[in-house]
C-alpha cells in the first residue's frame, strides 16, 4: 500500500519537477510491495504536481492492492511513449542513482524532459532516516548478528577452512532466526585477513593465526553487518595487540562521536586520525562505514568525500582496519543508530581481544 | 585474463570513439575474472585508438594476472576524474546498457566526452554469439536440466505444495552437477499455472491440477532454463487438449523455423500465429523468448518488436504458453542454439502430453 506519510518526506526534497524511480527497493519502500522486473523497465513517477503513478509490464499484475495508479505496458510498447505521457515536455525529471542507461539514454534523445538531473538523493535521504518501527527491526537484526558471532566461534578448530567455516554459517543464522545473508560472509585466516574483501577459500587454519569474521544476516527485510577479529590459541604478539589497540580505539571514539548534526567526514576523521597518528594510517585503505537498512549498502558514507550532517534514525557502520600484510589484518565493525541526543551501538559482541582456545 | 579475440570482435562492431563496460558479466566475459565492486564503480574502457583500462576500486587487488592496464582508484577520488584522464574530450562515448544514472549523469554534467551514446550492443552482440566451448557449456546445463526434469516429476504427489516442491530443486540440481539455480524456480499448481510469474507459495496439489515446472540451473557459468506443463492423476479435458497441442505446436513450428539469418521477430510471429489462429491470441501475453548464456536473460529478444538476425552461435529459449484462467495456464519452453545451416534444440525432455500418476 502506498505509504503517503514517506511519499510526502520525498516529494519535499524533491530538487525537479518530477522524480522517476527505478529501484525495486525504493518502490518497495514507498508502495509496500517488491516488484522485481528482471530486466523490463520498472518506475514510479512522482511529483509535486502529479499523481503517482506505477508504471509497470502487463506481466505483473495487481488488483487496487497497491492504492497507486498503475500504467502498464506490453513488451512490444515503447517504454520512452509510455513514460512521456506523464511528464510535461517543459517539466525537469530527477532520475534515481540506479537508472540504467538503456531507459535513460532514449528519455534524453527523445527529450521527454527539458532537463535530466540526478535526483536520487530526495529518495535515498528519506530511506536514510529510520522510522521507530525500522529501528526496532535493525536492532533485532543486530541481536541476532551478536548472537550468531559466538556460534561462528565454536566452528574454529584446528585444520578447518575457510570454507568449511563458511558454509555453516547460514544454517546458524536461520536456526537464531534470520532469513539469510545480508552479504556472503567474510571469513579469513593469518594473512588473508589483510584483504578487506577477502573471499572464503581453502586456507587451512593453524595456530597462532588471525581469524577475521566479516557477517550479517537479513531480519524481516532488515540487515545487519559486523566484524571482528580473533585470535586462535595464541595470544597476538606486542605488535599485533598495538595494531589491534589502534582499530579498537578508533571505533570506540568515533562511535562515542556520534550524534545529530555532525559531518559524516568528521567522524571518519576521528578514526583515521588514531590510526595515523599511530603509524598506520596507509593501511587504513577504505572509509569508515556506510549506511544499512533494508540493503546493507545504501546512500550515505562515512569518508573523508561525505560532508552531509547525521540525524536522528540514520544507521551506519563504524568499521575502521589496518591491513599490514607482514603483522597483522584487523577490523572492529559495529552498526550504529543515531538517537536524539547521541547514538545507540547495535552490537553489544565485546571488542577486546580474544583467544580462540 | 584480457581475451583479445573476443576483445576485437567487440571493437569491431564499436560506432563511438571510447566504449566504457561496466557491467561485470562483460568484463568478466573479456577479461576472464569476475570482480564483484557492490556500489563501488568499476569500468572497463576500450576503443580503437586507445590501450584497454579498467577502472577499479583499489580495494580490489591484482598482479599482472589480468594482462591489462589497470588504473586503481581510492574511495576518495572522484571517478568522473579518473575517467576523464583516458578520454579526449572531443571523442565519442559509448556507455553499456547497465551503466547507473549515478555514474553517467556526472560525465555528462561534466563534458568529459563530445557525445553520449548508448553503445551496448558491441558487447552484448559479441556475447550473443556463443564460441565453441560456450556452445558445449551450454549443451551440458540443459542436459543436466533435462534429467533434473524427471527427477522433479517424482517430488508431486497428493497434498504437497509448491513451495515444498521447490525447496528440493536445488539439492537435486546439485547432485546432478549445477552449482545452482539460474533463476529461481517456477511451481505453479492449478489456476497458478496461468499466471507467467507466479512464486511458488503454500497452495496444495489436488487431483485435476495442472502442474508446470519453469525451471533453470548453471552448469560451469553457463546457465539452463525449460517449461513444462503436467497434469496431476487425471487426463486433461478436451479444451485443455486444444491449448496445450496448440502450445506445443506453436512451439514445435517456432524450432523448426530457427536458423541463421531470420529475423527474431519473424521466429515470435511463427508462435503467435498459430496460437492467434487457435484463437488464443489474447493469451499469450509476452515475447516468445530471450537469449541467454553466462546470464538467463541476456541481450537479444524473440520478440515482435526485435528485428535483428539470428546468428550461428545464438542461444535463446523459444517459450509459447497460453494463460487462460478458467481452462489452463501452459508454458512449453525449449533452449535453442542456431548452428551453421538449422539450430539444434538443446532440450530433450519430451512435449507430449503427460499425467502424473
Amino acid at each position: 500500500m502506498l505509504d503517503k506519510r514517506r511519499l510526502s518526506r520525498v516529494i519535499e526534497k524533491m530538487t525537479t519537477d518530477c522524480l522517476l524511480i527505478t529501484d525495486p527497493i525504493s518502490i518497495a519502500y514507498l508502495c509496500g510491495k517488491k516488484i522485481e522486473p528482471g530486466e523490463r523497465f520498472l518506475g514510479l513517477l512522482i511529483g509535486k504536481e502529479i499523481e503517482p503513478v506505477l508504471i509497470l509490464n502487463q506481466l505483473f499484475r495487481f488488483s487496487d492492492e497497491l492504492g497507486i495508479k498503475i500504467q502498464y505496458y506490453k513488451d512490444t510498447d515503447r517504454i520512452t511513449n509510455i513514460i512521456s505521457r506523464f511528464i510535461d515536455k517543459k517539466s525537469s525529471l530527477g532520475v534515481d542513482k540506479i537508472m540504467p542507461a538503456r531507459f535513460l539514454i532514449p528519455m534524453m534523445e527523445e527529450k521527454i524532459a527539458s532537463e535530466f538531473k540526478l535526483g536520487s538523493y530526495a529518495v535515498d535521504h528519506t530511506r536514510a532516516i529510520k522510522d521507530a518501527c525500522e529501528q526496532e527491526l535493525m536492532r533485532a537484526a543486530s541481536h541476532i548478528n551478536d548472537l550468531a558471532m559466538a556460534e561462528f566461534k565454536k566452528l574454529i578448530h584446528e585444520g578447518v577452512t575457510e570454507v568449511e567455516v563458511a558454509s555453516q554459517m547460514l544454517g546458524i543464522y536461520q536456526r537464531l532466526g534470520a532469513s539469510g545473508y545480508s552479504f556472503e560472509p567474510i571469513v579469513a585466516f593469518g594473512k588473508n585477513a589483510a584483504d578487506p574483501h577477502h573471499m572464503p577459500d581453502d586456507t587451512v587454519l593453524h595456530e597462532g593465526d588471525t581469524v577475521l569474521f566479516d557477517v550479517g544476516c537479513v531480519v524481516n527485510g532488515y540487515c545487519s553487518d559486523m566484524t571482528r577479529t580473533f585470535f586462535y590459541k595464541k595470544y597476538p604478539t606486542p605488535e599485533q595487540v598495538e595494531i589491534y589497540n589502534l582499530v579498537r580505539q578508533a571505533n570506540e571514539n568515533a562511535e562515542h562521536y556520534c550524534k545529530p548534526g555532525v559531518r559524516l567526514c568528521d567522524i571518519d576523521a576521528i578514526a583515521r586520525n588514531i590510526i595515523t597518528e599511530g603509524g598506520y594510517g596507509e593501511d587504513f585503505t577504505h572509509r569508515l562505514g556506510h549506511f544499512i537498512g533494508t540493503e546493507t549498502h545504501e546512500y550515505g558514507d562515512v569518508s573523508q568525500m561525505f560532508t552531509d550532517l547525521t540525524v536522528e534514525g540514520n544507521t551506519f557502520s563504524i568499521e575502521p582496519g589496518i591491513y599490514h600484510p607482514s603483522i597483522l589484518g584487523c577490523r572492529i565493525e559495529d552498526l550504529v543508530l543515531i538517537t536524539k541526543d547521541g547514538c545507540e551501538v547495535l552490537n553489544h559482541y565485546p571488542h577486546e581481544i580474544e583467544v580462540i582456545k
